[in-house]
């Protein structure tokens, strides 16, 4: 058992992937969005993968962070999550995010969003030096596979006209047909049987009209529909009652936890949120007025896969859910994501994934959903290895970039389309 | 990396230690107290330890669990918890423990306080075919010593005349300078600096002296005072107005939730538990009512020392503090809550250990205080080693016992000397 385990070197490098004209109700995503990748490497040289958020914000924390990681040890995770990362909170606490999806934004999720990504990349190395699946280093998977829902968007064809972009052939999605149709093509291609659907994109009656379609297309399929908090405490009570006997939870139909707890207590539809409950400082609240009935876990926020199983032992003990949130990732991160609910015991909602819209990935080999569901693997770490060629592209791409898409901005792509767009005042309806 | 981690054998090994006439609100401790000592034997013939209760409900599990036990990897830590070990929940939910010091007893206490003494066993074989200390599968220790506080007992000189027994050279603690007395010898002895006195022996007022003696005697030092659920909600907010100046926390002066709840709002002495909460199911009720202000976990009943990380994030989640209950226990369960301990980020107390008071030890090489802490051992998994002669003296003495000690009992204890002494109906005062 002679092993350095010491960080000899640490690679960061910020990529911008290919990304479709998604819809959400902040706007529509940007043709290319950004994402860090982290490798840390062993003395041994043995190189574990991390991925995160690779906007501006990030990487100004990630790179002093690097600098100071090597000559320690993989193995100290607790201390890293001890480093004080310098966030200046004044410019940061109480505003939304970039993409204004997750929540308010606060000093602690910038730094645990940044510090996760080195957490992943600590527990690959951990296994690959140790010759043990990440899932063995949590306690070991307590299930071969994990399973994932259909991520429903209504979306364009193409992004704008004269927008440099990839181009996909998912089509367009813009009402009850398009979205079944969507449905149809998800579950061919990837086996999924429950669905969900980002909406507060039109207004709640189309919505409402687009579920029922894929009630109808689909039944007794889960059902979920996420308008991130566009709507009102009433409008929200009036979706819940027209769509309760379809849908598997209802996620932040309201903004905040005062809004959703008046919405959970009106109503018996579950209500699952990424967005009133992202970090260990909202728990209390929110749990405490029965505000949620689901949480929906973002390892990249909530500071990686221990965290993410300390997330799910809280939520057990409250008698709340827990399931997996996702934002534009790669397959590092599916692979993270998969490592760690094959671990936890209560995991009784599919997991959300953006894989599927993802054309482009980092690994010599995607990741693949067979019936829905991701395969746990065994081999050591997470068991994916990084396609260095693609790696420089796509980093070629963020260091081409003039900045303008270097960070994500919704609303600024919407803009491209309809130059009057603004950042909508919430509720919208 | 070609180590076999499945488990070859198991053997448990059920002994009675020597314990001193040390008094509660139950009774007294008997003269031997049961003990399991647990070995999981790896193929490549690692050997994990773990240690737990040895009362007779206790081996009566442990058994046919360590007979599923071959076969298994002593990484597969969540599998473990997932086995059912048919406990009888009819027969136990709802009672007290023998002790009636570690709140109301259920099925799912009772199988997580077997369970526990595998999983430490599993963490320190995981450790040692690792090369790593048990602190690093946990995370990484976040401290090099873990402070313990000194736990004080109202005690007798002797176990009753014409009893069986060890000698020990305390003395007798009956009254505020025998207690004083005591706090000397095992600050003398341990360096501790902070002292927990395990009241409900005497009617308040006597212990209120008792602890305002140690005040005086030990200026600045934190103190604590736990009767063990013995008092009413009125002679609590008494006891912790006359003495609020002095006390670090209060614990468990009233029995269960609803009278913590009373006790809590009518001060602001914090209050600690370990009765009221002592599983996962019992937080929320306790933590939405503000009825405890810290848990003091006991890795033996919440299930081992993962959970413990899990129970410190929950109670880190609402603001709540954690530190480290004990009962009576021997080397390696000190060791298992040091390697914790030392992972935690927000311990903030200082734990409780009966180690001082165990003249007995199953380990080559006792584990000392050194100023009131105990060191985190680095050495690969919890790095302590089982005296063989020792263990199998320790043995004989639970095989030549005819049952009465088998089965801890401290009103039986008691009635040997007050023959008329019964199980006090609570509150007592």
């Amino acid at each position: 058992m002679t092993r350095d385990l010491t960080i000899a070197e640490v690679r960061l490098t910020p990529i911008l992937v290919a990304d479709p004209p998604l819809l959400n109700t902040q706007g529509v995503h940007q043709p290319y969005t950004p994402r860090l990748i982290v490798e840390l490497v062993t003395a041994d040289g043995v190189t574990g993968f991390g991925e995160t958020y690779g906007d501006t914000k990030y990487l100004e924390l990630a790179r002093p962070l690097a600098e100071r990681l090597t000559g320690r040890s993989v193995m100290d995770v607790n201390g890293l999550f001890g480093i004080d990362l310098g966030v200046d909170a004044s410019r940061v606490e109480g505003q939304v995010d970039a993409g204004g999806l997750r929540g308010v934004q606060s000093a602690d999720k910038l730094r645990l969003s940044v510090l996760s990504a080195f957490e992943v990349a600590c527990l690959d190395a951990q296994g690959k030096a140790l010759g043990l699946p990440v899932h063995a280093l949590l306690g070991g998977k307590v299930r071969d596979s994990v399973e994932y829902s259909a991520y429903l968007f209504y979306k364009w064809a193409r992004h704008p006209a004269g927008v440099a972009c990839e181009q996909d052939d998912w089509g367009a999605a813009l009402d009850p047909a398009g979205v079944v149709r969507q449905a149809r093509l998800l579950k061919e291609r990837h086996g999924f049987t429950s669905f969900k659907l980002k909406g507060g994109v039109f207004p709640p009656d189309e919505e409402v009209a687009a579920v029922r379609a894929l009630a109808e297309a689909f039944p007794g399929h889960p059902l979920r529909l996420d308008p991130n908090g566009a709507w009102s405490v009433e409008t929200s009570l009036k979706v819940a009652k027209e769509l309760g006997d379809v849908l598997e939870y209802l996620e932040d139909p309201a903004l905040g936890t005062a809004a959703m707890a008046e919405v959970s207590a009106g109503t018996a539809v579950p209500l699952a949120t990424n967005m009133c409950v992202t970090t260990f400082g909202e728990i209390k609240e929110a749990f405490t007025r029965d505000a949620v009935q689901v949480v929906l876990c973002d390892h990249h926020y909530w500071g990686g896969l221990r965290n993410t199983r300390q997330l799910a032992a809280v939520c057990a003990a409250f008698g709340v859910g827990v399931s997996m949130h996702s934002n534009t990732h790669l397959g590092i991160s599916l692979a993270a994501m998969t490592q760690v609910a094959a671990t936890v015991p209560g995991l009784h909602h599919a997991c959300d994934s953006h894989y599927p819209w993802q054309s482009e990935d980092v690994l010599t080999e995607r990741l693949r959903f067979r019936d829905g569901r991701v395969a746990v693997l065994d081999a050591p770490g997470l068991g994916v290895e990084l396609d260095r060629d693609e790696l420089a592209r796509l980093h070629r791409r963020w260091a081409d970039d003039d900045g303008a898409l270097r960070d994500r901005d919704d609303a600024a792509a919407m803009r491209v389309a309809e130059p009057g767009w603004r950042q909508p005042v919430m509720p919208r309806w």
